[in-house]
């Protein structure tokens, strides 16, 4: 099979190529994660602050929806994450991505079961320390990123962190077709993980308003607030992150900043509320031209890749 | 010879390898130059707010340096930009490259004798708008670059301009090796400028605290400020960088923050004050291990390119 015969991320993962589907949270549900791991690919179903009996009947869906392997996300700092760890126990999950934290607990609770491991990071510091605890994988996330992101860009982390650990990295942020593909694996990558696009995919749940703000975005979309609080997030600029960085540069308490974002990003997911909702999309917004179908984005992004890689051998004859 | 024999880039520069060094104020002079444009590449020296007199007397030496086509950096907001475009004329150098602003007069008054012009950009909007001024080429410059910077990151920035622009492309920030001359290739780039990893070189005049502050930096070694004041610079963690950072938070005067940074850029070049200097640097400092000769850089990179490239060709077999 093209590309990935020898690829240490879809050996890893039991599937056909190493696209994994972000773990975003109110968007990643059982449909849009089968849609992705039928189409070769690992969806990923957000737990992020779901109640547990939400998130079992996520889980019991997709699996009724794919018989391949398919992943969850655990935010560590949610207040829902234990109860989310122990569902991924009961369901026998196959992998678990998992984000904002150490997950030395998480780890150790699942590598005697087997489920594969693969937190997401932002520095080689963050790489290293996982590795040691016994991830299988790293998902290595650059600053272009949508939603809660670190300081460094995809372009120099990637390398950093591939010189840093032997274990598999899987290059986030910045990627949403075949040439972005093929420029993280340049840069050390043996896969990619992958959100925006899936956002504008015919099998996501999101507002049509969601979708089409991305559509629509150019390359100066996103912008990004919190980095007063410590929580730095991207987002497609609108009237919400207009006074939100407003309300940071004018010295506002931190609870008073905190309430302009609470509750936003389902405000922008199930009500489209382009005005004050959270369009929380990667700066790779300004490469996505159009909804599609799960099956047809990874086509896509396959066939771009081949072709940015014949484009590369021939240089390199 | 190997890679660059279709490639747009050295076929306008007359030179063999894509690698143009970045117009650094302050760093860039004639014997950095000199030794790149020796080695294959491009290289440039920088204007900056220097003296009429005093760039005269580095083109002159340039010319005695290497029979090899230069270039020269020309920041059009520097009070001196016009006298800079005039030595330009006068002495015909080969290439202009150009920062901050839009460069519509410099290409007018270029483009009838035949030099070069490759104005750096940050937006798709930029591009579009040297493009149709007439520019042979843009230097697309992603966030993660030294110095003055843009918003947007190299991997998103390089394929929205590929695809909005005819001319070639070369990208800049993040670039540090040839595992990062592929990726960009991957994304759309015929060619690469680098700056930070040319600081660490024997040729380089700058002090040797300056190249030894990049040696030692990990890949979170550096930080941007003012952002408040519309004009975001990226540097190398230091006592400065953290006043100006906190003067910024605290809302104080824009004179009081501006006179924070005044004049440290210098101090960085030629006295290696590690506290009160600015060592400005990109993203890629993480990446640069050691002060080595010009020639060795360019070698590693080209060798370094060519393995990747190699890596990419066998999947895409």
């Amino acid at each position: 099979m093209f590309m990935f015969e020898k690829n240490r991320v879809t050996k890893l993962l039991k599937i056909k190529f190493p696209i994994i589907q972000g773990g975003m949270a109110w968007v990643a549900d059982a449909d849009l994660a089968a849609a992705v791991s039928n189409a070769g690919g690992l969806g990923v179903i957000a737990a992020g602050t779901m109640p547990s009996e939400l998130l079992e009947e996520q889980i019991i869906k997709v699996t009724k929806l794919t018989n391949k392997p398919f992943g969850m996300n655990i935010m560590l700092m949610s207040p829902t994450a234990d109860d989310a760890l122990e569902i991924a126990v009961k369901y026998r999950v196959p992998v678990v991505t998992t984000g904002a934290g150490l997950p030395g607990r998480i780890i150790e609770r699942l590598k005697p079961i087997g489920t594969i491991v693969m937190p997401v990071i932002a520095s080689v510091a963050h790489a290293e320390r996982v590795a040691k605890q016994g991830a299988d994988a790293v998902i290595a996330e650059g600053n272009e990123a949508g939603g809660h992101i670190g300081e460094i860009n995809t372009m120099v982390l990637i390398p950093q962190v591939a010189d840093a650990v032997t274990i598999p990295v899987i290059a986030a942020g910045g990627v949403a077709d075949g040439r972005g593909m093929v420029a993280v694996f340049a840069l050390g990558a043996e896969g990619v993980q992958i959100g925006t696009r899936f956002v504008c995919s015919t099998e996501c749940n999101v507002h049509d308003n969601y979708k089409q703000k991305i559509i629509n975005a150019n390359d100066r979309a996103t912008m990004v607030t919190g980095y007063s609080l410590g929580h730095p997030v991207r987002a497609l600029k609108n009237k919400m992150m207009k006074s939100f960085a407003e309300a940071e540069k004018n010295g506002l308490s931190i609870e008073e900043v905190e309430s302009i974002g609470a509750g936003k990003l389902r405000l922008a997911v199930q009500e489209g509320d382009v005005n004050l909702g959270s369009f929380m999309a990667g700066q790779s917004s300004g490469l996505v031209k159009k909804c599609e179908p799960v099956a047809s984005i990874i086509e896509d992004i396959i066939s771009g890749a081949k072709k940015q890689s014949k484009k590369i051998a021939e240089l390199a004859e």
